[in-house]
């Protein structure tokens, strides 16, 4: 994987990020990314919140088509919980950058981050877009303005590009901490392809590929209003992948970006994989997995380095799946802490003192396994959460 | 409600608390609860979790028939994930307890609160279950001794009592941090009554009364492996009461104790009653404010006392439940921040400075209502958690 390349690195896309005073910072905010074609092809996947911003209601509503020319996305403010007037600016952001580009604004989504609650400021959006048309370029150097303007309590731009043998390749960017309720609410990610593949194929390689890999980040539970994945294809490598092939570098990309997301999550200082093997089936794995990736009891401990696999055999007894105490095991960094329901190793075996931590859960009562990434629990995240209102 | 009186508060019971050994600090550790009728009806509630420690699996067997003569406790270790070995540990303190009170090994349950994966030392148990059978008495005192050697970090012994006009009462004691996974991993209770109630209408009234109290509080999402709550009735007063003034009078009893569970929480610096409204059904209110309750950004938001209003929006909008985002209000200290789906007062006017907050949810779908009890998250829970093994 190479991450000095994002939604630029496939051919036939130019990108943007500028400074649109949303952000009272003056840090950049607002970020364009248009596909030149010559396919359209395109596909998305959003929060399965109840309570959808209005930018993932626009962008749900123009996704239907499967196509798109341009993805606008802008920092500095979710446009969440702000009613048909909040809708009226994510059409009014959709149809300046239609006007900009000569295309219809059923024709751009658009994504926002930021604070919930709070009206967009529409004349810096608009003379923003100006801006970034005018800027937008098919450089590496641009891709990378696109993933900077869409950060919000992250630390770093996160791409992620990969080229396949036979000539396509696949790009993107991330920004949050997480599927899952990073400070400022929300995980986008915009990922691009030169291969051609047209929009129902492009849907189902999409919801493949974030079922291994978004869906299995899980920083602290939560969903966010805005959350948004949208995939685009040019087309202009002219070569047509197997669905497969397609598939399985779209998933190494998004898998990529996730472990990303990962690493900048809030105040980590642990980056955790929870294996759940011989699970009833994958879907209970998954589900084993998040139960312990969300108790706040496991993640205190691995903050605090210790290898409590009593808290994890706690927690796990939650999930709703089929769980037989007395076949249960647990290995924590290679050390097999619990076995068959019994002790084994003593906990000191376990070291916990470097940053990436993998706990294996051995249900042994099926086939089902799925990994989990997680983060532990810190002072660090209980201040960037408490100390500022975001 | 009286918090000086606990399980010694009704006729018919003889309590003791001693220092058995068990916990390396020669605290208190080992209680005993003895009913000396006339009768002898009784009835428990469990933890849910799939993985339950011995003392659960032992108690929840001899519950079935209605009786108990005595109930002994330990804090100092859970005696969960022991294997068969622990569940002889518990076996054994049944026979012991049974012994020097001349009944049978089926009439005692067992509880434990402690360390998960340590067996019991069984001749601490052994002696102590002596020393404890000697010290029986029905003074408040024993009954305070009593509620003092089942803690583990709580910060002190928990009662509650409260009589009847009709000359009979309820009286009990609780340690841990909520239903839910306080650090030593276990939530007990052990409520006596000299009504006279007979083994199923005990179970009922038990049942309705746990489902309003104990089962809405909501400190961190976590069921442990041990949480056990018993009620046992001597029928010393003679009086037989309704089952609604029973069940009304054990509801009063166990939610004061579930308020002072709350209040004495690992960490807390805020006590948080959700109170959801006109959900589709009591349930889904109960769900709402459950999802609430465990999202990690809106504890830590109430932590720094910020009314972050957009973070309780985006958390209910996960839950399970028929949520309207444009009849969605939510209310903070009695400031209307959002209503009907729109931005109503700044979020100035909600003053988060004091102990007490009080969030109001309404969903305006239905009549369902239900107030769940929770609290922040905060550097104290954090540090709690992570620095020491439990």
């Amino acid at each position: 994987m190479i991450r000095d390349k994002g939604v630029t690195g496939p051919k036939g896309f130019t990108a943007a990020g500028v400074a649109a005073g949303i952000k009272p910072t003056g840090a950049p905010d607002l970020a364009l990314v248009v596909n030149t074609g010559p396919l359209d092809s395109a596909a998305g996947v959003f929060t399965t919140n109840k309570v959808k911003a209005a930018p993932v209601l626009w962008s749900q509503q123009v996704i239907k088509e499967r196509r798109l020319a341009a993805v606008v996305l802008n920092s500095g403010g979710a446009n969440a919980c702000t009613g048909p007037e909040g809708f009226q600016d994510t059409h009014a952001t959709a149809e300046k950058v239609a006007e900009v580009l000569g295309r219809g604004a059923i024709e751009v989504a658009v994504c926002s981050t930021g604070l919930i609650g709070e009206r967009l400021p529409m004349d810096a959006i608009r003379s923003g877009v100006d801006s970034a048309a005018k800027a937008l370029d098919d450089t590496v150097e641009a891709g990378f303005n696109a993933a900077t303007a869409v950060l919000t309590t992250d630390s770093r731009a996160k791409q992620s590009w990969e080229a396949h043998a036979d000539g396509w390749s696949v790009g993107g960017f991330v920004k949050g901490a997480g599927m899952l309720a990073p400070n400022m609410a929300t995980m986008l990610s915009v990922i691009t392809t030169d291969a051609v593949v047209d929009g129902p194929a492009l849907d189902a390689a999409l919801r493949s590929a974030t079922g291994r890999t978004f869906d299995r980040l899980d920083v602290d539970g939560g969903t966010s209003t805005n959350d948004t994945v949208l995939v685009l294809a040019s087309g202009a490598s002219g070569v047509t992948p197997t669905a497969e092939d397609f598939t399985a570098l779209l998933t190494a990309v998004a898998g990529d970006l996730v472990k990303q997301l990962q690493g900048d999550a809030e105040g980590v200082t642990k980056e955790v994989s929870i294996v759940v093997r011989g699970a009833a089936t994958e879907a209970e794995a998954v589900l084993v997995g998040r139960t312990v990736a969300e108790d706040n009891l496991v993640k205190t401990a691995l903050y605090g380095s210790d290898p409590n696999w009593g808290r994890i055999a706690m927690a796990l007894g939650r999930a709703d799946a089929v769980i037989d105490q007395d076949k249960l095991g647990i290995t924590i960094n290679r050390a097999v802490l619990f076995s068959n329901g019994a002790r084994a190793e003593d906990r000191s075996a376990a070291d916990l003192s470097g940053r990436e931590i993998e706990i294996v859960i051995d249900l042994n009562v099926g086939d089902g396994t799925a990994t989990i990434l997680t983060t532990d629990l810190s002072h660090e995240y209980v201040e960037e959460n408490s100390a500022y209102s975001s």
